[in-house]
């Protein structure tokens, strides 16, 4: 199968414009076939601030009310999405920006009363709002529009914000990082997909004050030995499962980098064994 | 040729939510080929409020500075572009929003410095700021969506909002009209192409006062009768000179109309002769 990667940026990287650039400068030069997902939350959580609505987070997640969910569609589909495509254009790239709603690419449901553990370690039932648990990506309309973008060769890419919607007329706000998983195991019945996660770090570190220490490759057999051994654990630990998960199907192997580093050379690649 | 019809809709009509059900109802009824133009100068006003950005406009146009440009992005192509496609999925239509970015499907550039009439009679030189006075629209690219949206006889469409880039990283606010007739324009290369205009009226009045005095048809020799007599005047002029300037481009035929009436049973259908 073709190659086609997934690449997941978030908002500290999105919303700092030496460091946007240097992402998208990449993005551009990166050949292959390519999807571009974007987060966006903390422009989300000033954007609100400026309206005067307060932006609620429970482990880890934005509370979704409505007038919120107009702040992240305005922010997400809108001011994000749409520069980065106007700047990947400028770059050459044939960049279409979507929301799970454009040609109802991602439909998802509005999460339910979920139970969370809150940061005190009690339990409490959450009403997230308007937030979408994902139902289905609709890999042969993604394929086709990735098929479209490149034809002939060209350098085109889909670039996808964090909404969703529900088939009857509610858009979704939608964790990032669920996007990507998605849309990369979507992807997977068409192309050997590879899963990238963009952050400011330079991969999956064995001491975490050491920028030197990325463990270069982590099998499904060396992370339980690491996760033994307490060299990786607190948030890494949910990113590492989610990518395992994403391998299990389908997904060719993820890979955790630093910004400036999409083409892996020094960041951490995950695969099955 | 196949038929393929434009529809424009303001921003009066986008932000009440009564009409703009109306509005959407009626074009996922609408048979055919179909892309949607919207504004949404009103909401991105009140929202530029909540953010202490004072709106200033200058013979009906918006003077865009980096702040307002950053809520007309917000607003166009955020809250306005997706709610609609989101809400035309519900309806059954298979809908992609865009804007000029997007595919770079409309480029422009940024309006020089003009001399504008204010409402004082005199003359000035006025910077709009980043405002996009349209280049092209790439008539191919937006007839492939076209094509693509409705293959096997789907319930498709396009729906643009009135934002267009300048192909070196920023995005332009272009007047929502200016966006139907040039796509429209544009479209004419590939079918029979009818441009309509959706507003609070039910057409052209003779008599401003009686929403019973539509006039039907009006033609080029018959416009000319019509203004030496005085039945149509002030705002109404710019209006039908564009509308005769399209049919000129090649759009066969304009229609002004209620934004209940996209079909145009009662309305005013402009026409060559």
């Amino acid at each position: 199968m073709e190659s086609l990667t997934v690449i997941k940026v978030g908002g500290a990287v999105v919303e700092d414009e030496a460091s946007l650039k240097c992402l998208l400068d990449q993005f551009a030069a990166f050949e292959g076939k390519k999807v571009l997902v974007h987060g966006g939350g903390r422009s989300a959580t000033r954007m609100a601030a400026s309206l005067g609505i307060e932006s609620v987070m429970i482990g880890g997640r934005r509370v979704t009310d409505a007038e919120t969910l107009k702040v992240v569609t305005m922010v997400y589909a809108g001011l994000v999405n749409k520069n980065i495509v106007a700047q990947l254009q400028a770059r050459g790239v044939n960049a279409l920006g979507l929301t799970g709603a454009d040609v109802d690419v991602i439909r998802s449901h509005k999460r339910p009363l979920k139970e969370v553990v809150t940061d005190d370690g009690s339990t409490r039932m959450v009403d997230f709002g308007f937030v979408g648990d994902v139902d289905r990506v609709d890999d042969v309309v993604l394929s086709s529009l990735v098929e479209t973008l490149t034809r002939g060769g060209r350098n085109g890419a889909v670039v996808m914000s964090p909404l969703t919607h529900d088939g009857q007329g509610n858009l979704l706000n939608t964790n990032a990082d669920t996007i990507a998983s998605e849309t990369a195991r979507a992807l997977a019945k068409h192309y050997d997909v590879t899963l990238t996660f963009c952050f400011e770090k330079p991969g999956v570190m064995s001491d975490p004050d050491d920028d030197d220490s990325v463990i270069p490759q982590i099998s499904l057999s060396s992370y339980q030995t690491l996760k033994e051994q307490g060299v990786v654990s607190g948030g890494m630990l949910p990113k590492l499962d989610n990518a395992f998960e994403a391998i299990r199907q389908g997904v060719g192997r993820v890979i955790i980098t630093h910004f400036s580093d999409i083409a892996c050379e020094s960041g951490t690649v995950i695969v099955e064994e």
